[in-house]
């Protein structure tokens, strides 16, 4: 009885487990159709492009369709399909790229094997036979292990991976085929028509019909990168004094919107320099450079991620490990959210415009260090100088008694993020130490107990109240110096790409930060109007 | 005469160009075999999988050269020789993963293509002709344009790629030929025939003949970017605190040795991701872990790679833009030399504990966290509470007249580096706009002068005396809190991979740092005995 009942909820797990993975299969197979429309509403070059594949396809196919045709160039037409599959690629400098490639390959494995054929030709098949696996044995397998160990090179690897590709395939198909085949040279004259047709077919649909140019995604591509950064940055000082609590953890950082503005310009190294190689072999395709100055966009692009690492560190100091005691933000917020807030406002109005000036081809506006980032940075120091008193330690009786009411009162009404800021130093070592002697004692438990560990020993010291501050500042200062790396590459892709003059009106963005003579905060009469909340929180508990 | 001579020194000019052209040309040729050598050196594996290759070809050659097995295959052996040279990769997986892509999409093609064949088999040969026709322009159009687009889909393009390309080629290739040859099942048989056998030969020489995993590189990959954090972290501590000045200015960082060891680190996405991908195919070639864990590794490198950000930014606090006054360093490095230095040791000692126990794939030690790091930090934080008035702004009279003397004696020694820190606030802001104003009036020139404008505000003002030293301090807290995310990943890719367990004696690393008991610096001493000496010389002059 147990056994049956035991069989039969085996079945209906089964059945569940089939149910559950039909569910998720038509779920998927439901969504595909939407998902194949959102693919090419976001680029519909994607679309434009098959259709080109598929023409191309077609057009190389009468050739072995028709009969008039196929008699010129008999079944070697198969390489022209396989030429335009194989070379048609996404953009024009992609293909002209592989083509070209290709091409090279195709006529020196073929100089090379003729060369063979030709000291093979008078003896007779026997010989022939013998010289020919001599060859292919000796010379051959030396070729391509050359070859393939050439392939190895950085440089080799990165322009001429595919040629040597082809150059090895060809010879060796030549070599090999010159035996059994009599008239080599006409068959090698067939293939490489077809192939040429197939390339002309490329080189046709990827210049001429709708082309797509690799330079054009490049220069886009830096465009959203700088745009991408001006708003995590502005974004972060938001945040920083925003209402939000400073959640610390890793998962945040996945779903996070800054973290999605400035992540494609972390990773951006690979996609950079494939799109600047494509670029490289583009012929002119506009009138604004000539030639497409490639190496300076992946200049720009290594100064974005420099600066990108910056965001990276300011966004850290956000979710940042450490407590941070209430007492120290309400100064720290009055001294320092009008600077900083401007700072980060002005550096990210400067990256607006020079993605602006990129995007528009001209010129960046001579004036995008404005006074009033100048003035914001200035701001700052005097904020900082004026509140010395803010870096000061919990040194004084008062001040710890009055720390640990706030502390306790903070703790009441939200017991679960700040329990480990009221432990006092010894108590979180002699904890810790406990802890750590148990997990000695129980090894398999100590190993999942042991990561909060650290975490435990920063946030129970009470030393970094003014440090992630301060960081945080120096961070704005650290990324204003970036900033200027970025507008001197900037600035030379201009000159390089010939971009038109600076005009005035050209930036039509309205200056809407305040002017240099109402910019510093009056630290006396509280906290201006777009202080965050969080920071009026903390106000009206001190 | 005139144009006589003119000609001559221009032929002149020409040979000069000529002869340097060729000077470098030998110089390029001359360094040809040792570079070719080098590469062998670095990683010999790169000379057996030349060889491999080679021989490859060889045994697939013989398929077409000895006359009873060519009878059986026929001309289709060009097919074996095409998938040996396309699918023989460097990797075990890399290999595996292109040649089931291969075997796959020709499968797939195949099927299609002779569905197709079997609808037109009763038909004539003009109706042939004419189905076909129209198959491969509507059906096959769409079909190819279908694929083409499907490679948009990152997950495709990811894992299928080179299997859709195949689906492409072989499914044209058939249904054209199937128009001219009459037997197109034997000739479809011949070729999956040979095309079986490169896959053969290929996945012999992968698995069996000197294998050379993407999972070992992937687990190598890891522990030498561990490493590299570890050195990197350990350096930037140093040179914080040691003689060479700190030298703003990107070019730096491309020849420094900090750099270098986290460099791999930073753009290390796509190698991960690639490895990853080819080490999933991998079959298991180890007891050590069964399946790989490709996807914890990946993981793994994220972490890295945000650990890496936060060296990045402490590398970048040693290069930042803000000149930093001696007599505060000074102060500054008597109460943080100590604690920071060693907070670093620390963490760079946890890093290659970790890399360490990668290596050798056990646990890691359960007392990676010591209490030395503990210590460490709480020095930091005696450090910094003790010393409330380095963070004082330079407000006493005493104070500015102090540093203006010893800023002038540093001018005298290093006139170029200390030059812009003499100047005031405002006779700065008087020249700065001064610079704008004239920039204003001869557009061209103002582009060239303006880069300088940013760096000129940062460096005039004195606010960031404490900051860097702040954030330095901040960033190093971070490095400790990431350390905790790595050491989580690590120890989850330990259970996971079935790495052997942690025993007494597998950590043999010296324990040189200093016990807790004699771990706070005595401030009152002097600068313990490692103080760099830049913080002497300082102290010296102060």
């Amino acid at each position: 009885m147990c056994l049956i009942s035991a069989a039969v909820s085996d079945k209906c797990c089964t059945m569940d487990v089939f149910e559950k993975r039909a569910a998720v299969f038509m779920e998927t197979t439901k969504r595909f159709p939407r998902k194949i429309w959102k693919l090419g509403r976001d680029d519909p070059r994607r679309a434009i492009h098959s259709i080109k594949v598929g023409v191309s396809l077609t057009l190389v196919s009468l050739l072995y369709l028709l009969n008039p045709l196929f008699k010129g160039v008999g079944e070697n037409v198969i390489w022209a399909v396989m030429t335009v599959v194989v070379v048609l690629e996404f953009t024009a400098g992609a293909t002209l790229c592989k083509g070209l490639n290709r091409g090279l390959g195709t006529l020196f494995a073929g100089s090379l094997a003729f060369l063979f054929k030709f000291i093979a030709t008078d003896s007779g098949k026997v010989f022939c036979a013998v010289f020919i696996g001599a060859s292919v044995f000796l010379i051959g397998k030396r070729l391509s292990q050359f070859c393939t160990y050439l392939r190895f090179f950085p440089y080799v690897k990165k322009n001429y991976d595919y040629g040597v590709v082809i150059f090895l395939l060809t010879f060796n198909l030549i070599t090999i085929s010159s035996y059994r085949v009599d008239d080599v040279l006409k068959l090698a004259r067939e293939r490489l028509y077809t192939m040429a047709i197939g390339s002309g077919v490329c080189i046709l649909m990827s210049l001429f019909i709708f082309p797509i140019w690799s330079g054009e995604d490049l220069h886009n591509f830096s465009v959203s990168k700088i745009e991408g950064l001006a708003k995590s940055i502005a974004a972060c000082v938001d945040e920083y004094f925003s209402d939000g609590e400073p959640d610390a953890g890793k998962d945040k950082s996945i779903e996070d919107p800054i973290y999605e503005n400035y992540k494609a310009v972390l990773d951006s190294k690979s996609t950079d320099e494939t799109l600047a190689l494509h670029a490289s072999w583009e012929p002119r395709h506009s009138w604004h450079c000539n030639p497409f100055p490639w190496q300076q966009y992946v200049k720009l692009g290594g100064v974005l991620r420099h600066f990108g690492y910056t965001v990276v560190a300011l966004h850290g100091s956000l979710q940042t490990e450490i407590q941070v005691l209430a007492v120290f933000s309400v100064l720290f917020a009055l001294a320092y959210n009008y600077p900083c807030t401007r700072l980060a406002t002005e550096v990210s109005k400067a990256l607006m415009e020079l993605a602006d000036s990129i995007r528009n081809r001209r010129q960046c506006s001579p004036e995008i260090l404005s006074d009033h980032l100048h003035q914001a940075l200035q701001d700052l120091d005097t904020a900082l100088k004026s509140q010395p008193r803010l870096f000061l330690g919990p040194n004084g009786p008062n001040n710890t008694a009055n720390m640990l009411a706030l502390v306790a009162e903070t703790t009441r009404s939200k017991p679960e993020k700040h329990l480990s800021s009221v432990k006092t130093e010894s108590s979180a070592l002699f904890e810790w130490r406990s802890k750590r002697t148990s997990k000695q004692s129980m090894e398999a438990e100590g190993r999942l107990l042991r990561p909060t560990l650290s975490k435990l020993a920063i946030t129970s010291l009470e030393f970094s109240e003014a440090l992630p501050f301060a960081a945080f500042a120096a961070l704005l200062v650290e990324a204003v110096a970036k900033l200027d790396l970025v507008i001197e590459e900037v600035e030379a892709l201009g000159r390089i790409a010939c971009f038109k003059d600076f005009e005035i009106g050209d930036d039509v963005k309205a200056e809407t930060s305040p002017g240099p003579s109402e910019s510093v905060p009056n630290l006396v009469r509280g906290p201006p109007q777009f202080l965050g909340k969080k920071a009026l929180y903390r106000n009206s508990v001190s």
